[in-house]
């Protein structure tokens, strides 16, 4: 698209009360703005980056079986109840309006698992409805939504908001043991997912679990933005949340007996085996085999999308701005005309390249801005795509190609520069 | 997908406490289901729907230079002070908690005229800034967002929430000439959206604009389920609201001389001229080119996406169930095995068929569950998918292909199905 007409523009400053360095980027280039503390709103850059995280998210739970669906976000209190979870400071709750006749108080979802369990109790109702026997398929649903939780301290910009974009995938089981088979089915699709996000993730005991002494798991990425501490090994991959580890850094790991490592890290996704506390909460039962009624097992899964998008810029920038990975980028490329002095014979030439990259479906954000030279090329670094071009009275009729993760420039022909880039 | 994998299942009986024709044959679809009055979980044949409705306004939307984001849900008071509507029953509001050391109270986003005044406040600054100057094009925002309104009775099922899913548009303007050129611009792209729904839209006349003598136009559906009442004519393109409407069923038609007709109707979408009335909430103005400072004028664009899919309902269904049209079907085919005696021979054939759907990018629904002939029969029709093919002992070496919305059956091969539905 042409930088002329989007709604955002950079500015050189970042807010005063910003102290993260996701938000004070993230900001800068237009890509998020804050409304509230812990609430942003995701301006047009910002949300092709959170489409794309979505999308490759989305990809890998439907391989995995899963089903997309979308839950309320205004869940009555009697569903809180069952759960004994009505009573819990993380729940933004509605007023309770007699005015207009309507009395009921509702929790903003913060999470899903008493939506999903009692939307399951309509549909599954014998054996044959789990997994095990339906060609050895998971029964899994998933949403991409916004969640609430009312932070008492929402800094570290996107990493901790009160209003934020997660995934989060319910799976339900006959048995325990059908339940370890779909945990580790989607901790394979999570690998995947980070990998695809170009983040690297160590995936960290916890403490938490539904079964005596089993851990969850957490997708932590090192980081010193982290909330969390983990202590890990660069060997092997053991990895333990500072809840659960038992000794200090320099230790000799347990599993290899190279030295133990602390960091702090940001967790960007959990994976949870629930057990039956929801299915009992809404006596969620199957029939089995006998006829008897069992209680339904069920997991839980995470990936924290916007957080995502913030830990990504905690990793990947330089004291230029973003440097999004391939992957999640607003755009592939960014085009840029400097006029000069042959001001019109360039942007007609550079107005010919971006009808020709988006002809070939390439996705380019094209400076056509009537603005200088030094604006045009600080906007790029901090904006962050990965490939930069540039056309110019320098560059003849050759492009001056340029990565955003390296030094150095290349001369490329129109040619060249489609082929390379599609 | 196989349909033995879905998460839900049809019910032969709707939930008591719906009368809407639409909750009624969605809920026993397992589209969608109710969890408290007006708030309804969208399950995944629901979901399928509603991102197809959704993917047709991005297009369309897209097509209008609209640059999609996303405002949050929580906005604090002091955004609707500034408006003057903090103080309206509708408004959902958190309580104010001070025991984790938070005291604001926030309004669920019902409408966004605040946060994007705000936002824009940001961007916006200068003539050069808006569309008159910028190729010609508009500058304009959407989302697509679940809105929350407490609606004192959340009645006829999806059509009256008291959460829902709404693309709203944004638009900033130099003057009204130009917000006149782009309302048409808007206006003739929610046509094609309709258009493509095979919603058939009367293009009403109603109150509100922010202008003298001004009317806001709303696109109404004719539906005895409709809570609108609008009086039109049948041969030319005159429809009013009932509010703005002056005389009676019968009269002659001010445009044509035709009959006025009266009819029940839906609002699926409208046009609004705000004019000025946030920018001068916000202060948002731009230097014009005498270096003076004017205020933007605004317009604003509603399309209700989950009104629209139970609309479709409404529109588009008989006594056995629902009738999608092709381009928001969940999904294209549903195909169907009835095993009889020759079960496994049946069924291995079915499989085959299904894989070279798949294959070939059809969207198939296949029924390969261990059920009766009738129940999957049965089912086909509530679902409503546009095509039915089913492989019985029957069949042969064929397939009976039978259009939903028609009646009569036609036999063909698998390459002349795979012809006729790619």
């Amino acid at each position: 698209m042409r930088q002329s007409q989007l709604f955002t523009k950079t500015s050189k400053t970042a807010p005063k009360d910003e102290k993260a360095v996701n938000a004070k980027l993230l900001i800068r280039a237009g890509f998020v703005r804050k409304m509230s503390a812990g609430i942003y709103a995701y301006l047009p850059l910002g949300w092709r980056v959170i489409q794309k995280i979505a999308n490759i998210v989305r990809e890998e739970m439907n391989a995995i079986g899963g089903e997309e669906l979308l839950m309320p976000t205004l869940v009555a209190k009697e569903y809180w109840e069952k759960s004994k979870r009505w009573d819990n400071d993380v729940v933004y709750k509605t007023e309770e309006s007699s005015a207009i006749g309507h009395q009921s108080s509702y929790g903003l979802g913060w999470t899903h698992e008493e939506v999903i369990t009692y939307l399951a109790t309509h549909f599954i109702n014998s054996y044959k409805d789990l997994p095990a026997v339906r060609h050895g398929l998971p029964l899994a649903v998933y949403q991409i939504q916004n969640k609430f939780r009312n932070e008492p301290r929402a800094k570290n910009g996107l990493l901790r908001g009160r209003e934020f974009l997660m995934k989060d995938l319910y799976s339900f089981h006959i048995d325990k043991a059908d339940l370890d088979q779909y945990y580790e089915q989607v901790t394979g699709a999570y690998k995947k997912v980070f990998q695809r996000l170009s983040l690297d993730t160590k995936i960290t005991e916890a403490a938490g679990g539904a079964f005596t002494q089993e851990y969850t798991h957490e997708f932590q990425v090192l980081s010193p933005a982290g909330e969390d501490e983990i202590f890990y090994c660069a060997k092997c991959d053991f990895s333990q949340n500072k809840e659960i580890f038992q000794g200090k850094a320099g230790d000799k790991c347990q599993k290899c007996g190279d030295n133990i490592q602390q960091s702090n890290a940001i967790e960007v996704g959990n994976v949870f085996k629930l057990g039956t506390r929801y299915s009992e909460a809404f006596d969620l039962r199957v029939t089995n085999k006998e006829g008897k009624k069992d209680l339904v097992v069920m997991g839980s899964y995470g990936i924290g999308i916007t957080r995502a998008m913030a830990t990504l810029v905690e990793v990947y920038n330089d004291d230029k701005g973003i440097v999004w990975p391939e992957a999640v980028a607003p755009f592939k490329v960014h085009l840029i005309a400097l006029g000069g002095k042959e001001k019109s014979k360039i942007e007609k030439e550079a107005d010919k390249v971006y009808n020709q990259l988006e002809k070939a479906g390439v996705e380019v954000l094209y400076d056509d801005r009537d603005v200088s030279a030094g604006e045009k090329l600080g906007d790029a670094d901090l904006l962050g795509m990965p490939y930069r071009a540039v056309i110019s009275e320098k560059t003849g009729d050759k492009i001056e190609l340029k990565r955003r993760n390296k030094d150095g420039v290349q001369s490329v022909s129109v040619t060249e520069l489609l082929k390379l880039l599609k």
